[in-house]
């Protein structure tokens, strides 16, 4: 619930001064810590409804998480999707969010939304693409042959990839539009800077973000909670100054931002993880492979939002798990369209309980992947989301149990 | 059930010589007939349920409703769905379906299901590629700008439109393809030909169509049932002609064949209700306006299949009733695209009960369509399925109320 308290208690007289001290409607508990490590469970409370951490936010970039609808993330149960500020801002725009009465309710999802600040597509659009380098470096190679942003300390300018039309993206603004988006919770303005930036570029962005956090704090008028980005690349000294600029700022929750390496972001978890206060929440931003999960979870990271399951559900990837011969080597992945399924009656997996194996056979999925019929995106979507929702399901468990580190060593060895 | 009976009754010899009478698995009953016009309300039985009827057929091209799952067209309450000899042929190929155990278990569809012949499309990759017309003359430009198929007395020669390898579908091996996919109900093998055609042409095809319609009926070694098709142009005697032999052979129903101009099709429609006995269920293949369906119903048409709810949905037409603004000028459809549609919080149908309409504003699914979300052509083929399919059941409500020339008023006036 939110409160807004004023100091001066007089209602009546409109013109008196008021002081209004706003009260997120968030709460973070941390229901149990593993004994032998950084994993723990925790719930967070909203006003949409609660989240078990750690937790994985399926992503739904323009108000649909691709292929799905709100009933399928239902039948899912995941507790708490993310949406992109950038391109609900594009389309369809403000005007119409805010005529539907806000997210929740123009794409039917009646359970928390998270919102990142359309600061990744900075870098995604900018010195992203100019790299070409995605989240992890070298993983992913951008479509866009041409610079769609540019960065300076005021905000960001945009060219729409839809009409070249230009947007500059301002911390205010960000925190302006989640506001008329209404999710749960919001994140604020950063610059991700790319892998291949050097460390003077990566402190120039660092000290932009951070004065980014505190308008972002400024600019929050409601009582949504709103999550501070750390930033600093790969440099050690960088990444510890922003944790302790951006956890000093009093956020609700702390997200971590960063296109990395793989390694190098094992070495910035260890190191943020003595300087984030215990009690807050911790987002690790756009990670989703089954390794970096267990490496994550395991260094204290609460949650997680990545479209990997649905972008390699598309594309005919469909996870399997290590009693199916899922392993770090395949990444924990069968390729439902090759040969050797053409008669596998077999569902994905024996064991999983996801519609999509539940009725339908590799050989069946392998054929509507051939032919390219829509069905195919949704069923695959399906298979992987669940997967994830899943793994997260079993490392609360295993947590509550202390006995994180066995279930990671069985996913993992 | 099937009955195999044996004239010589020894089962323990082997070597005696046996007659096997095969009984379909199939029975029509007339519920109600309408006094004032042909339609009826009938009940058709088949081993895996029955289908009311007027029925309407939704098609599931490649073993898949294009952008929906079997949960979907159960949720729909579709009772039988039309799938393609000619691509299931092609992909995945008989060997993957027989291994899979029939269609119905491939796609996980427990209820009826009817497979065409393969002839329609020796129409529309051959003559009607060349002539550049559709099912209805006129209204699709076919995108094949090629001749894929060739016909002679034997059969029709495909080039298949995957990979150019030649496919030479017989009347025999249509029905072998038809036996192995298991359908409830078959077709025989027909040549559709094209509304330019000649008289001499047509005659030459209807010919060949009643000589493939015996080869049918003669290949079938199964207990399902088996239509045959009825063509001869919008020729009148040609037509007559072809009502009488077709009808003449014992097949379990008929199936009214052809690419027409729309006149052409009640004319042609007119002339074989005087001839089909009306104890045999009636399909019109291919055709699905709410006009048609009102003009064909009345003159005796148990049932239709078309891709129309499927493929408008995909363009982003969605249907509405007369109440909601449906009417012949407008085609019965609204285009979801529409700016004015931008802020429109109303479903697409107040009244409609379907998923969709249950769920989501005409505002979220432009902005879908838009931004072109896959969930936009799920959520958009649910509802058009649903409105051809209450139509449906509306019909046969009325008739039973012989009230069916009233709802056809109400719908076309």
């Amino acid at each position: 619930m939110s409160l807004a308290l004023t100091v001066d208690g007089d209602y009546a007289n409109k013109d008196n001064f008021q002081i209004i001290i706003l009260m997120p409607d968030f709460d973070f508990e941390i229901k149990q810590q593993d004994e032998n490590c950084l994993a723990r469970v925790g719930v967070i409370k909203t006003k949409h409804g609660k989240i078990q951490t750690p937790a994985f936010l399926p992503v739904a970039t323009n108000a649909s998480v691709k292929a799905l609808t709100a009933d399928d993330m239902v039948c899912l149960k995941a507790e708490v999707l993310m949406a992109n500020t950038y391109h609900l801002f594009l389309r369809p725009g403000l005007d119409v969010i805010e005529s539907q009465g806000g997210l929740h309710k123009f794409m039917n999802w009646d359970l928390p939304l998270m919102t990142d600040s359309g600061g990744f597509q900075a870098f995604s659009l900018g010195m992203g693409a100019k790299h070409g380098v995605g989240k992890i470096a070298g993983d992913t190679k951008q479509a866009f042959s041409l610079k769609h942003a540019k960065v300076n300390d005021d905000g960001v300018l945009f060219y729409s990839h839809y009409d070249g039309s230009k947007v500059f993206l301002t911390p205010e603004l960000s925190i302006h539009i989640q506001q008329i988006l209404g999710s749960d919770i919001m994140l604020s303005f950063d610059e991700c800077t790319s892998p291949l930036s050097s460390y003077n570029y990566n402190k120039i962005a660092m000290m932009r973000t951070h004065k980014w956090a505190e308008r972002c704090l400024d600019a929050r008028k409601t009582d949504q909670a709103l999550y501070g980005i750390i930033q600093g690349g790969i440099f050690k000294d960088l990444r510890e100054q922003s944790a302790k600029f951006i956890c000093s700022l009093g956020f609700d929750g702390i997200a971590i931002g960063g296109s990395f390496g793989k390694n190098e972001m094992y070495n910035v978890l260890d190191w943020l993880s003595k300087i984030i206060p215990k009690e807050k929440p911790v987002h690790l931003l756009g990670i989703g492979t089954v390794e970096d999960f267990f490496n994550s979870v395991e260094k204290g990271i609460d949650s997680f939002d990545c479209v990997t399951p649905t972008r390699l559900a598309r594309v005919g990837f469909a996870f399997i798990r290590p009693e199916e011969g899922g392993n770090v080597k395949n990444k924990f992945r069968v390729d439902i369209g090759r040969n050797e399924y053409k008669k596998d009656e077999r569902p994905i997996s024996e064991k999983c309980k996801c519609y999509t194996c539940k009725n339908f056979s590799r050989a069946y999925l392998r054929h509507l992947y051939v032919v390219k019929e829509l069905s195919f995106y949704r069923l695959m979507s399906i298979h992987n989301l669940n997967f994830f929702l899943e793994l997260m399901k079993d490392i609360r468990n295993a947590i509550k149990k202390c006995e994180f580190l066995e279930l990671k060593k069985y996913w993992l060895n």
